[in-house]
């Protein structure tokens, strides 16, 4: 078996997230795709494969984007500023009906270069064609976690089973898209496999205020008791958005110790309302942060839901205390990797997963330097990312990537295949 | 006397922000400070001292930053997650005490990179030792606009004179801070100012609801009632922030053409409030953004203001329809131009300022390439800028700033000049 490569990323920073927030100036080694070393220069040095020069710039786990309809990409822009019913039946419905899973494959392949590029180094995503779609993030190098699965007993045992045995970078948490799209008979087919494989559950829940009253008149249960009622959190999981949850809605979420996956940007933009994070967090409920899909955010910059998901709780609450920059950094990070299963993307610490970044102090939003944590949340943005790495592979460095196909493929591809689904 | 330099900018897309939003594939031309062309490839072409290749990249009018008090560069990440009235008294004030003009002039160095860096070709500054602050901005190549003013009659009609005078790089806009820190003896001096030199005149207004509560107290007027009852508004301007105007606010606002500078990261990060901009625009009154200081936002990023300006109006009005893409992208080019006094800096035109940036659309975020505008506003950000002039001249490109100081040195400067004031 060939020696896996030793990397060495050192003079920098680190902020391992791993117990109190603390910036340390440790080496970090990574053999093949794991951490073999967090600490001080030691006496002796091994023979290293690379050796990356941090700089004094900050090494820190990835971002996670704990939910996502990644291939999206291709309805950015394509219908802004509308109502919420228009914007879906209108517009995203009858292009969804021409995706195919070329397309989506061409279309997920623009995100990923977006993810890469904001330090972000796994997603949660549902959506169509996920065999392929998982297969193709994978090909890039990209952590995917995916989420839904539809059809007989049988053929969601079956996605579940080869999906989670596909690639290591690939995983399938059972989940579907809501209540509003599934009949309690779906339902109760991915609760089966749920007890039989011990595994954890999510979907959309309570996004908006009709959803949760309409819910509530079908089946007198708010989506959360309903999907509680037949099992479907007793492996624990959680929701996407969560921004109209009960206070027995919010019980349930703790004592069944789910996440809140909070899509700050998506909910402002559709006008679907702020999730009162402060209020769950002060309950005990566990946070993770998402994007949501570009079509409704538009960007898939874990920046921007971190400033978003602070501030936003600011106005909510009247409180300009409400819900600090630790609160919500944890959550991008260490909340999302746990949400979606990846307990060892979490941290910097010895045998987890090398998903790094490298975020660039020298640009300007990031000066002075008093207190990192809070630059990241309130002055960070996509323009600080100076490396991604994956699986202790540099997937984006300097503004150029290392993937298989060039960004101007990427683009003239996801380009090529809008047009023709628009007709152009 | 020499000739003046002659740029091309050409094989690009253009954003004139000139009349109705469209994208064309206009050559741009100028020639020392100003556009002396905007049009088609003519059969022949002049001599140029430089081309610049745009790349089928985006050419559009500079953003400009309507609101800001620049040199906080010093106070970000010092205090966040805090109520106002401990964080202005225990953590702003008395480190405002230390400054210095040569201080002030470090932070503003660093203000500017960042602005440079974002896209902003000019600011609206608000702040201590403006004419050692306007003459450093004047001294990098950066175009700004002071507000405020202090003394007796002499002393203002002094400082007015002088600092319009200073550069052709800077001007002044008679203001003062805020009706809840100046007496109504010191608002009559520069309203006779205002007078006598026929100008606009902005400050603070309305911010807070306990800033218009206690006015009423005070004076029985809303802080715009009693601007305009000492013909402060005689010759137009406006206010900062205007998170809570009355009905009668709004109408002085619309009939004295004034302008409500908007700062909703900052409005926001405070629990301020949301401007209800979607009113102000249906009543007639004009917009223009700022990002406020870097203490209570804590970026100079005028993406980041137009993004939230949208969303936050959605999430205020509960409509996803709620003030649209091209309002708040005029708002962050046309209008803070026009509400600055910079009236020859607001589009691309022929004799207008050559106060221009570009966009790169290679970048993950702007794909596909559906709707330009909508992209800059939901999914653009600092990544996305490309090169930066002003004036004419180049002063940020590719990552790299061209002025007189090295981004180290001034990086090594504010840290140093902070550490001192924090006596660490």
């Amino acid at each position: 078996m060939e020696k896996e490569a030793l990397t060495r990323l050192h003079h920098g920073r680190v902020l391992s997230m791993d117990g109190p927030l603390a910036v340390t100036e440790d080496e970090v080694w990574v053999r093949g795709t794991r951490i073999c070393y967090v600490g001080p220069l030691p006496e002796t040095l091994p023979a290293f494969d690379r050796e990356i020069d941090l700089g004094g710039n900050l090494l820190m786990p990835g971002f996670k984007n704990a939910h996502a309809h990644s291939a999206m990409t291709f309805c950015r822009s394509l219908a802004d500023d509308m109502p919420l019913q228009p914007w879906l039946f209108d517009h995203i419905f009858p292009l969804e009906a021409k995706l195919t899973p070329e397309r989506v494959c061409a279309f997920t392949r623009l995100a990923i270069l977006e993810y890469l590029a904001g330090g972000v180094t796994a997603a949660f995503d549902m959506y169509y064609h996920r065999p392929e779609g998982a297969a193709c993030a994978a090909q890039q190098g990209f952590r995917y976690v995916l989420c839904g699965m539809s059809g007989t007993p049988e053929q969601v045992e079956g996605e579940y089973t080869e999906l989670n045995a596909l690639h290591p970078l690939v995983s399938l948490i059972p989940g579907f898209h809501a209540e509003y799209t599934t009949s309690v008979e779906e339902m109760r087919v991915v609760s089966e496999l749920v007890h039989r494989h011990r595994a954890p559950f999510f979907t959309h829940i309570s996004e908006t205020e009709r959803e949760q009253a309409e819910c509530l008149a079908r089946h007198g249960m708010t989506p959360t008791e309903l999907f509680d009622s037949l099992g479907l959190f007793d492996y624990g999981g959680g929701g996407y958005h969560c921004c109209h949850l009960s206070d027995h809605d919010m019980q349930i979420f703790r004592d069944q110790g789910l996440f809140v996956v909070s899509c700050p940007a998506s909910n402002a933009k559709l006008a679907s309302g702020i999730a009162p994070l402060r209020r769950y967090a002060d309950a005990g409920i566990r946070l993770a942060l998402g994007t949501d899909g570009p079509s409704s955010n538009n960007a898939l910059d874990m920046f921007r839901e971190m400033y978003l998901a602070a501030v936003l709780q600011k106005l909510l609450c009247h409180d300009a205390a409400a819900l600090d920059a630790e609160t919500v950094l944890r959550a991008a990070t260490v909340g999302s990797a746990r949400a979606m299963g990846l307990r060892d993307c979490d941290v910097i610490a010895v045998g987890k997963q090398a998903d790094l970044i490298v975020i660039d102090l020298d640009r300007p939003s990031m000066r002075p330097i008093v207190n990192i944590p809070q630059n990241l949340v309130y002055s960070g943005g996509r323009d600080c990312v100076k490396l991604t790495m994956i699986a202790g592979r540099v997937l984006y460095e300097d503004g150029e990537f290392h993937l298989p196909d060039s960004p101007e493929r990427i683009y003239a591809e996801a380009q090529r295949e809008l047009q023709a689904m628009l007709g152009r």
